[in-house]
């Protein structure tokens, strides 16, 4: 491709070589001759000198030139690089057509136009899939779930029945959607009783889901993962949760059961919730925090174990750090007041 | 199934209509006519005066009324929903009878009777499975396993050679039993040598285990997960841990080697618990808490990080909030002082 | 075995009867007639004179005897332990010798001499894989993955495409390597866009990664396991980490993107690493630590959340213990003044 032909697409000016034949995309530091690379962090900067790349999408306001390097001057460097790695990278066609024929599909199954099977999938009673969806090797769809269109589950995902997935949904290896939730009636002597998780799971369209994570079905009712929703890996939702719009999880956080999350909210890595609380809107949360009471006033950032809003957690954090600073102080003052005192 | 049935189950009183029709429990927010629900929390009392079920559960003492709502009168409505919703909800037939023709079983494997084996499931050689057991789909169990009765194993649970598992155990899908403990010794290069994990996992009866957890077998002897303990999802066994009996632990916790948790105890999610020390009986740890050292004295509510008993870690927690303003009144009190000792 | 054959391939001299047979290893307070049993650390002592064991690996300096209990004298008991667990416990034919009837090979696929394949395996197109490797049952193998010799996959791994496994590798079953990393580009109207994940995982020769841990693909360029590294389980390693030579990492600790940890470093479970820092060579962090920053200085000890020095971590824990202490103090003496700067 040439890059005129990039720049066309990005609808942006060229400053260099416009006719420069562009392969792939690389990271600053590692691009070679035919890459195509971006500064969209200042820190990177440092690079621009020795990149080896033959072009560099840059923000209108980017000042250096190379006379053997072509710039592309763009409003937003870094979602310019995302439309330049989608158009140098079309999806890989991770299956062939069709259904391959060690898969076990069930015949009461409804399948759309165009669905893909991988080898050695299970496809229960009355499961329908819609248009153009992909279901990798060693998948297993439990009966009577629902899944839209353009769907792609990557292999040995498993899907508890009655589970329903929307359009556009993306689910990573070794996810688990529909296990049962954590619910045990405890007994008086001491063994407990499992109680029926007889609800279901809810993932709406253009969620995608990362590799093993665990999202258990509701005890009544449903678990949801609202539309936009994005999950990282190795995530736990817990029976009854309700995840919002666009709201972005990183790995190994785990939300408690009947916990309500706002919509477009980011939760950082390793972040817990308890049960039974709800999260404003657009509210941030910093990795391994811990929440233990509901957040009501949106957009604000919460960390800390136990999390607190922002600016009370820093000012704790530093009051922490001058401690054993401010016990000798302490110990110094009382000794001379005692001495003080007492030689009075 | 009429209201009247139900209450003769639970040989309880009803107010109210006692032929109303009922299909199914929902909750008390969410139901509908035809719905039973129940109010085991006061929190939920509030609605009482609209919900659309057709009947409710409560408390004996529980003195509202509604002309239109039938009432079961119980001494515990939490287990009397319990016990309804398994009424209503009877155990899916998760597989039809048999061994799916997809199935490779080992000629040496001997199965009970009215086993169900799934499509696409591995059963190695000299296994065992007792009578009753469901084995779903994609599921791999090693050479010289052995299974009880009533047991059911959900889609792509992979048991390592070896391992012995109980009757009554339920698994769900993603969840590893018997993986390699984590033993290497170092030597003087840097480099690690691998230790042989030549032990196995021993899971007792009446226990469940949520998705995706990874539950490793002992170096020499076993790892055990005793009696009626339940395990939610992507939690951590380390090798040679000792679960004790109807011990309940929350998702993404781990214990770390050679630990032994005693029994009844509730360990909250995200917990962590260092390797060779002992947990006494009825312990209960709060999320997110770090265990370092052997918890002697049964019965204890612990938390923090590092874990502390309930009343000195609230008390440190406490002084940890006052600590921005106490320094600040420090500082002013130190000046105040010297002030007067200077000018004195 | 006869003892002195042992201690033939030990090198090492023997105390009592160098006749007696040997079955197995066992734990020394659970060893009987026939097994061989060792003392590390000074806390098993206490067992020597009660164990049933035949024999007992000790170091050269053990002063104490039994007339009926033979002694190998050593310089390492635990490394010698180790070796005695490896002749006695060869490893295990987890698969018969070639290619189950039932998996799943591409034509275009490469094998090496004496590779074993389990049941339903599949083996995406064009995948080489080395020498005397073994592909476990139910294991996904993507298009284009290069897998070397003497490697041992567990049941139920996948790797996606284009990822490539050394020498000598070992990964457990649930195990997923090359799923997307997490990457979205955040929209004007609060949606996200997927950034395409275009890198691979590279894990380097003499790797083991442990059950159900999630190593995600690059964006551009690799993911990194250098050589030697140990994973335990169930671990999160975001896009493009590197994790360095013979590093060691415990179960359930995530790493987040583009970080770089050293050689030779040692991270406890449950450990949080923030994205686009790096690690210096031989660092330990602690467990359940956070480190948000990067560690420039070799060989020091970190740990806490904010994860700090050592020596300071300590210091600020033991501060904290005091501080219930310290305001109660700081209440009486600031009263104190009070009364006497107002009496006076």
């Amino acid at each position: 491709m040439k890059l005129k032909e990039i720049a066309s697409y990005l609808n942006c000016e060229i400053v260099g070589d416009a006719d420069v034949e562009i392969n792939k995309v690389s990271e600053i530091q590692n691009a070679s001759k035919g890459d195509i690379t971006f500064i969209a962090n200042p820190k990177y900067e440092k690079f621009f000198e020795t990149t080896k790349a033959s072009a560099v999408i840059v923000a209108k306001n980017f000042q250096r030139r190379r006379d053997d390097l072509s710039l592309l001057l763009v409003d937003d460097p870094y979602y310019a690089f995302v439309k330049v790695l989608k158009i140098l990278n079309p999806p890989l066609e991770l299956l062939p057509p069709g259904i391959h024929q060690t898969a076990v599909v069930s015949k009461t199954a409804v399948l759309g136009k165009n669905v893909r099977i991988g080898a050695n999938v299970v496809i229960g009673e009355r499961v329908k899939i819609g248009d153009n969806s992909v279901i990798m090797h060693g998948v297993v769809i439990g009966d009577d779930v629902e899944i839209g269109g353009d769907v792609l589950i990557y292999p040995n995902v498993t899907v508890y029945h009655k589970c329903k997935i929307g359009n556009r949904v993306i689910i990573h290896s070794g996810t688990v959607i529909g296990s049962d939730g954590f619910g045990f009636a405890p007994r008086p002597d001491g063994t407990y009783e499992k109680i029926p998780q007889v609800g279901i799971v809810v993932i709406e369209d253009d969620v995608e889901i990362g590799s093993n994570c665990s999202i258990d079905r509701a005890t009544l009712g449903e678990t949801i993962i609202k539309r936009g929703a994005k999950l990282d890996n190795l995530i736990q939702i817990a029976h009854n949760v309700v995840i919002g719009e666009n709201t972005v999880i990183a790995a190994q956080t785990g939300i408690a059961g009947s916990t309500r999350i706002g919509k477009n909210c980011v939760l950082a890595g390793q972040v817990g919730i308890v049960g039974h609380i709800e999260i404003a809107d657009r509210t941030t949360i910093a990795a391994q925090s811990g929440v233990s009471k509901s957040i009501t006033e949106p957009g604000k950032v919460y960390f800390g174990y136990p999390a607190r809003e922002h600016s009370l957690a820093l000012r704790i954090e530093g009051a922490i750090r001058q401690l054993p600073e401010l016990i000798k102080e302490f110990r110094e003052l009382k000794t001379k007041i005692e001495k003080l005192v007492l030689g009075g």
